[in-house]
């Protein structure tokens, strides 16, 4: 008995901090660093910061792109802080496109859980990296580089995305250009695109300048 | 005419090794090292490298464990090599069980595609965080932790694994103790398991000793 | 003399955050993030936070296992904070064991200060390297597998162990079965274990449910 | 002097490899990991092998761009090779711009050794930062997102960019997009730019489908 | 216009937190931690913070080292913060001198803007690799080892250096032995220097004890 | 019977790749990269390279130091490649010295096993952190900082020395300056020493020039 006493208060040391060494579930109004949040008190964590269930109803596809994406990174899933993982989840009407983008933070692996897509990479030498996916197909982009997907089947495509950290980033292409104020100027030298097509595009998508 | 030569001359130059600098598919045949296999040459890298579709078919569940597991881990897919992710697929007809196992160099995200899963994770503090998850959900584990999955519904389960890393690392607490020559003793002393369990385990999942 | 003091202006200058830049002792009352504590201010730092008395003593090995551990990880030894490394102290008497377990965030080496030692670890594919050590052998224990240590040995046995995080975590395999509220149906289902086993081992090492 | 001879032992010793862990110059002839190239012997290492003149002579700015780019990349100073560190060169004539890009491997820092530049670069959530430097002054680039230097000044303006890794990646947004073969169809579903557009544009940069 | 009212509802969401995953300019008021600064509010970061211009005049190189130190760390450039590189400028007199030194945390790359330059590293083995560079050349210094530069031109050198850490560290020999109280005895024992030398440099460094 | 086969097969499949993933002993005879050697075939492992006996003999002290280092790098103990941790072990005479010295690749702990040894270390800002350690005292030095340790008590001293990382480093400070062919002249002017002195010290430690 004495045995288990002593056993006990072992335990009993080590299991006042030891949660704070396994995870560090993000405290979002806490200070926030290079590496991410600030942790939740240990002794607060439950199992719900482990679960996120946004991912699970479909996005709605009635937008520009005939497509809907919705992240799981870690300001929306709190858990993922620090652990080098997260998600996301794309619904693409038929026709519909995830445009050109990139992930500055992470590399991702898609799967096709339903529908068939058309997928491409550009690696830095502008080569091109084409592939059509059908279902229980994956297929995984480096960190950084420009890729897209579109539905090229007939249904509704519905793909899960993974990434490499809980905060991956997602640039899309046509909205740094043109959702913002960046002169037209500037983008017509930068991009060799026409002063037209540019007007055209800043109208589109929301931007000015 | 001639600024446009000029410029091709300048993309030329980089793009003889620019390929190198975005990937590297894994040449499974040439040395490893500590950040994972060799490159395969950029010039045979083909949009083939960057799929894989050993997924796509659900695993057989009539095991020990009345589920299955399915890896895409860097060795089956190297396109992954020194990427950061990686995946799995589950599937775990009723009553099947994921058993208790870690994943020594990765965290995972599990995303139940299909069913109802009871996934738990213990702490360093020896704490149980415990959830019961539909279909839609996921859930985070932290690494190197101790996790499991059981299929409480009715319905075959499916699930999918993501990692933060090319080569995550599995490691079954029932094989790991009772599928090898680990002296009996030496289990019974370092686990207070005592040896009929033991023997009637080793038994079971092929162990000797 | 104008020389150096130009010279000396420049020195002030960088050394009023200097110290910033070498390390981090830890304030264990401040916000904590994934890559550790927060920084003590560096003109409160002072010899000793890079100094550490409590592992000289042995620990009562008068316990359950007829061993002792005592961590120096970061929330003891906060000097530690941000620079990689960590150590513990094992007292092992004649017979008893450092029982089955993990370290889920860096490798570790052993080094047996006094008595023998037959220690263990498994690999992912069930493979047991077993190996009896003697006065003054080192042993790595690659990150994240099961391992453990036994004295085989006719005296008290003392060990040195060293890791690569100053946050190594420890995952003691048989507590984190039986020393909580996990439902002994789910163990059972995960692991293997019969009904009585997992009872008497919940009832041994403090477990309900 | 039997001193002198033991402790000259010890050096030899720890000569034999010690350069090893110091650097590694890569041998660009044998395999390449995701970490970098192979190690030249160390033996075979000279002070040569850490130096590079590559950058000393202005590019020719009679490209398309009026601008030209010279890299130091590890690809052609291996002395580079794991160390976190690379560099290039940029001039431009007055007029000329470094068109849109990322680095999808590292965070850049630019110092204008020459002229006047307008610099941009923008973030995911579609904010744009802009400045105009003056000779001297640095700006940094956070890694993976689109940015962009035009040269807005009257005379020839010369740049030094600087690299965490030595092997950035350099992703031309206006090459990837139109100097290969990925279909105009694809282009435009997934940048809402228009098919004459990219027809011109193609035609301009090389491209062709 | 539906559409695009549900396109930008999708972007709105994104954009509330979305500049956080791409960059953290470090508020230096805040905590610190082993990452770096905790991250300025995103919407309270403009184009300055990613401008630095304090290295645009050349130091003041009437010092005893005929030579003058500038640095671009992160606590004089905030936007650094976590992003993996940082720059220095150094000018030297004729015969001046960048005296032996190392930074404890990245490797750094030297660019000769103007002069003539003999730079010098030490490798762990004790070989010294010596270069006389000239205007326009780079040399790299690997993390943590010993070197140096002098100015062996007959005009003032100026010269840039990029490192790969936003906190690279800089720990001048002669400073450390000789500009603070380490008794005079120690410094004797552990470098073999004399007395009257060690004396001597403590008088001329500003040293006690 | 079918069940365990079916479970035994699955079993066999991951175990032909998955010791890869748990380790990577160095094979020294094949390429080396930046993160390490080249990994030993994983069936050719055992239990052996786990382990290493090298430090359990006292090294000779009759040195011009007093002093004796023995080191555990990966050079010599190969089961640490990739593994993030090492060891060194130190004897040291009355009065003995280990030198003044750097390790730029990680930082150290150290553990007195024997005796009372005075450390050192020296911060970028030049502040000195001195202290006695008697036995069983541990301290820490950040990496790439010089410090020191001195045998100031009457009895022969050992300590142990963990590091993190496999190849840590070893910079001696006077063996850097004296033992090889640096031009006196240049050492002069780096290091503020009169000519007799660094003469004196080269003649003392094996230099030329």
């Amino acid at each position: 008995m004495l045995h288990i006493l002593a056993l006990f208060s072992f335990l009993l040391v080590s299991s006042s901090h030891a949660a704070v060494q396994d995870f560090c579930v993000a405290d979002l109004t806490a200070p926030q660093g290079p590496a991410g949040y600030s942790c939740k008190t240990p002794a607060e964590v439950t199992a719900d910061d482990f679960v996120y269930s946004g991912l699970s109803v479909p996005g709605n596809t009635s937008t520009l792109f005939n497509a809907a994406i919705n992240t799981a990174f870690v300001e929306k899933f709190p858990g993922l802080n620090g652990l080098g993982v997260s998600m996301a989840r794309a619904d693409i009407a038929p026709g519909g496109v995830i445009p050109m983008h990139t992930h500055p933070g992470a590399s991702e692996i898609i799967l096709i859980a339903k529908g068939s897509v058309t997928a491409g990479l550009i690696s830095s030498d502008n080569t091109v990296y084409l592939k059509t996916l059908k279902e229980g197909d994956i297929m995984v982009f480096p960190q950084g580089l420009l890729h897209f997907q579109v539905n090229t089947g007939r249904t509704q495509a519905h793909l899960w995305a993974s990434f490499g950290s809980p905060n991956p980033g997602l640039q899309i292409l046509s909205n740094a250009l043109f959702s913002n104020n960046l002169p037209s100027e500037l983008i017509e030298k930068t991009t060799f695109l026409d002063d037209d097509e540019v007007k055209r595009l800043k109208a589109l998508l929301g931007g000015s300048g």
